[in-house]
């Protein structure tokens, strides 16, 4: 898509702060980082999100995923690392063409993803898993 | 690793909701959802993070993650979901044994998870990326 901002970085129309890059994957410096090193990468190709990625186009995302960790954890010494993608705006994504983030954390880095948990609604486990059938 | 119980998940030797399994993943409900139909996904095979997982079985384990976030929509008409895997425990992992989360989410699940942003440090990322070279 000529108007998605992820589109263009991905061909390096717009400017970035390249991490990696190969023929279907890039991935970049996030200019709104959670914490230093928080990167996002995508696939070159514009997919919206998690539903209509191609899986082969996921697969070369989350390898890139993996192989920017390790780099992080090679070079900086980073052990801990939170990997998120959000497919739609209930979901805070922002940028809809999918991404993944990789944000190092650390117990000092002011961040708290925290969730509420409810496992109250272990009763209800049985009914959910019959609405998939 | 006879111990660990996410290993023990993926056999079936300890109970779980079973949303999907094939050779190499299982994906089950997590005992404490933050909403329903929070959903964890594991290898089968024993790997404690992102670093350390085979690349073949994290592509099996992420393209499980996206037939199970298709199977939602289709199901439940589902069209927001976060995806979250956590390496270490400063990055909020409390079991040893890779997992990604399937968090569907609604604007009225009173679920947010935000991050504060740091953009006033994008004069140190050349700096940074200089330190990967």
């Amino acid at each position: 898509m000529t108007d998605c901002i992820f589109c263009r970085v991905g061909r390096g129309a717009s400017p970035s702060w390249k991490v990696y890059e190969n023929d279907k994957v890039y991935a970049f410096l996030d200019i709104n980082p959670a914490t230093r090193y928080h990167t996002l990468v995508i696939p070159k190709a514009h997919y919206t999100n998690i539903f209509d990625i191609a899986e082969e186009d996921l697969k070369e995302v989350i390898t890139v995923v993996q192989k920017i960790a390790r780099l992080y954890r090679e070079k900086l010494g980073m052990e801990d690392i939170q990997i998120i993608s959000n497919t739609g705006a209930a979901a805070q994504q922002t940028v809809f063409h999918i991404h993944f983030h990789i944000v190092p954390r650390s117990t000092t880095d002011g961040q708290d993803i925290h969730w509420v948990t409810h496992r109250e609604w272990r009763g209800e486990f049985n009914d959910m898993l019959e609405k998939l059938r």
